[in-house]
């Protein structure tokens, strides 16, 4: 069931209201808070908290760069190779126009751009696509599709 | 809801059995037949039946190449460009490990890689992720992301 599509931040009450969502019902501030400790996490060069936002089994899917990645492991050892090899600085993260859409009772798709602001002064830019369950730990990312321009 | 996640082809009749799912509400086999039908429209060169696995609104979101592009007008011109300008042949497709996964009662995700067998030997490969939703007109993609290799 798709109950709306959300936008971030300040616009997200008007848009609940319009909808007669009852806030205690509604899962995307619970997403956004995941989402928003990622980056957070990212962005004091924490690997380990930041992938505290994928499902933690051998499940998880990550698409990029044409190469399918399988497992929670293998996510965080391709984010540390491509990231952390050599001491570097993994640069800031954010999320220009993030949309959140619920899809089921505990299924959500959150979308975008991603840009990485380098401590060289690079700035990787691309889109992602990730599916979000409802899990007993929280909500978690369990399909990853990312892709640099 | 996720209630599974299924190979397509000969596998599909044993997993939906070990699931306990009746066929009668199983809608694996619909979605299977609308990303099949896509797969042999682009294959005789018909690019407009290709597009009817779309979701025939200004909301389709199709993410590739970095880019976002918004509404089914925009994304047929967008394939238009690039598979049939100065009369180019499309080539020849298809979706190796294809896996369809049911999110909710009326959305699921298909996603794998795509593979294009072009004219001048050229193989151009990719990930796709696509979100399908049931809609009144049968299931169709409303968000695509494709990226290649």
């Amino acid at each position: 069931m798709l109950v709306g599509s959300y936008a971030t931040g300040a616009t997200l009450g008007v848009l609940l209201s319009g909808l007669g969502v009852q806030a205690a019902d509604n899962p995307v501030p619970a997403i956004l808070r995941v989402l928003q400790a990622q980056t957070e996490a990212w962005n004091r060069g924490d690997l380990e908290a930041y992938m505290e936002g994928y499902w933690k089994s051998d499940k998880l899917t990550f698409y990029g760069g044409g190469t399918v990645v399988r497992g929670w492991q293998a996510t965080l050892e391709r984010y540390r190779r491509r990231y952390q090899s050599e001491g570097r600085d993994m640069g800031r993260l954010d999320f220009p126009d993030q949309e959140v859409e619920i899809l089921g009772p505990d299924t959500a798709l959150a979308r975008g751009h991603y840009h990485l602001s380098m401590p060289d002064g690079s700035e990787p830019r691309g889109l992602y696509t990730v599916i979000l369950r409802k899990l007993p730990e929280g909500w978690r990312i369990v399909h990853d599709h990312s892709s640099s321009e």
